[in-house]
């Protein structure tokens, strides 16, 4: 089968590797509908992250089941499928308390490599929800970005406790951060401030529900969302990016007893404790227990009350992934949805 | 009056200094009758925060009001009160949100010092609570306490979010850490466990509600905690040292999901981004806002429900402060009470 490999910094290609087959009782193998590159990918690409071997890629999918294991037993072949990019059992505690992404047992879906025709999930049971039936084509967008990019953005919006009456800042404009935008709105914030300084993602953000586009950053940004909150800072806010920078102008953004949910992956992040201790925050993040969402945004999705497929602005078949990396990593897309 | 003064470290006097009048027309002056040495006072007396000039010393009160400003409606001259070691309006956004310890007008009632004969306190409607009535002279030590050790115990318990189901470590076995141990067992925990090595503490720890010792720390502490819990960690987690191992032993301490309230004075500390990250657990902390739950510590004490006033192990006539801080700096006494 096709799939994508990562060779060192900037050097992605498409290779023909072996198909995966069921290992473990447990597992699923799914044929690929549709992948994407994730804003993750970038750390590697950018050799921000070291790639020490040649790196199968890709850990957000939806697909075909075409096989399972014996021990399977809430998937079966021919559903159609959505999962997160960690497996998880959904049955030890810390899946039964929603943090699925940490479970006991937890293995990296993309381990195999989503972005290819064929992907082995483990813990096929915990990890796979099946959609209510074979989805239209214009679906399959929106259902592929549940599997990671809608699901954290979501994390990030109940990590910062957005809701009814609240003030919700989003640091970061890529995909993760506009479907913070979206979820925010979704639980009914009262108003969405979207860091932006880039027309197309500011429109995007705003289509999402934002109210409030501030393109300063740093310590301005933190000074026009104080400005916007009658001196106190935001109530909710999400961190999208993972620096140093924005992890601080997050903390920094948030009112006394605010809410920082933070779900950039993070990168070289030194936390001042002192500082920390004095903004009275409460901050809550890590990598998006998906599968806790999974179900309401699968019908959320279904039943076409959010769009977030929308995050995808370029759409190119596998093997053209390279193009789909750098034009990610050159800003020129939001985010690229690769068709096995 | 006379009243306490650090001049650097290890140099504690008691000083003829000025009587504190009203100045402002919220402030109030209460005659105090019971002043403490807080765990914090000892970073400066160790000289591990500097002393520039001589610095009039404490922050922990209980005391009958003497002589209010014009615009003070709240307390009246005769009254027995207790306040925080902040002041705060108690009215703007942040006290009404809970957070009166960064009140958007707060101001340091520690200011003049209350470790002396009489106390200016700002803010006197937004900071001090009344008593019912004048105290039994055996409840002064409990009513103290809520002015700050109590409170901050009270507050890391609740941002760890201790209650009923839940298994909470306590990481610090000073006033606070035992304290947040007496906050859990309120507040309904099923299992508490103290991390102390000392033997007066683990007994106070006991006495307190204690379930469980672990005289372990650090690594060796984390892997005992979750050999306790199943290898899941702690649901809740307070930390009352504030320093980076103690930070550290608290977030590793908590199972994913998990909560960690951090109440200790952070000191030193980088938090590494991405260790808290993948941790998966909410932190919350800072100043406790003592003023949220005074009403409700005075009323337990008042109704002799706990008895926090044990903490102190050692009273002293103010005159005699330096052996306070000696005492409690070579941690011969937990917490010591100053008379004036």
């Amino acid at each position: 089968m096709r799939g994508v490999v990562l060779y060192g910094p900037e050097d992605v290609r498409v290779d023909e590797r072996a198909r995966p087959v069921v290992v473990k009782p447990t597992d699923a193998v799914i044929r690929v509908s549709a992948a994407c590159v994730c804003g993750s990918d970038l750390w590697p690409y950018r050799g921000e992250d070291p790639t020490s071997e040649p790196t199968p890629m890709g850990h957000e999918y939806v697909g075909v089941v075409e096989e399972i294991g014996s021990d399977v037993r809430n998937v079966k072949v021919g559903d159609f499928v959505i999962g997160s990019f960690m497996a998880s059992d959904n049955t030890c505690e810390t899946c039964l308390a929603g943090y699925q992404s940490l479970c006991a047992h937890v293995e990296y879906a993309g381990a195999g490599g989503a972005q290819s025709e064929y992907l082995r999930v483990p813990l096929a049971d915990g990890t796979l929800v099946a959609t209510p039936g074979q989805p239209d084509a214009d679906l399959i967008p929106s259902l592929l970005a549940a599997s990671d990019v809608l699901g954290t953005g979501w994390f990030g919006a109940v990590a910062a406790e957005a809701g009814p009456g609240k003030t919700v800042a989003v640091v970061g404009d890529g995909a993760v951060g506009l479907l913070a935008v979206l979820a925010a709105k979704q639980l009914g914030a009262e108003r969405i401030i979207a860091m932006s300084r880039h027309e197309s993602r500011q429109k995007l953000a705003l289509e999402f529900g934002a109210t409030d586009i501030v393109t300063e950053r740093g310590d301005e940004g933190v000074a026009v969302i104080k400005e916007l909150t009658g001196g106190y800072g935001a109530h909710s806010v999400v961190e999208a990016v993972g620096t140093q920078e924005s992890m601080m102008q997050a903390i920094r953004s948030a009112r006394p007893g605010g809410h920082v949910g933070y779900v950039g992956v993070s990168h070289g992040v030194e936390l001042p404790g002192q500082a920390l201790f004095f903004s009275g925050v409460h901050l809550h993040g890590g990598p998006a227990p998906v599968r806790r969402f999974l179900p309401e945004l699968i019908r959320l999705v279904w039943d076409r009350a959010i769009d977030p497929g929308k995050v995808f602005d370029l759409t190119l078949p596998l093997e053209d992934a390279a193009e789909g990396y750098r034009a990610m990593h050159e800003r020129r897309a939001i985010k690229a949805l690769l068709l096995p």
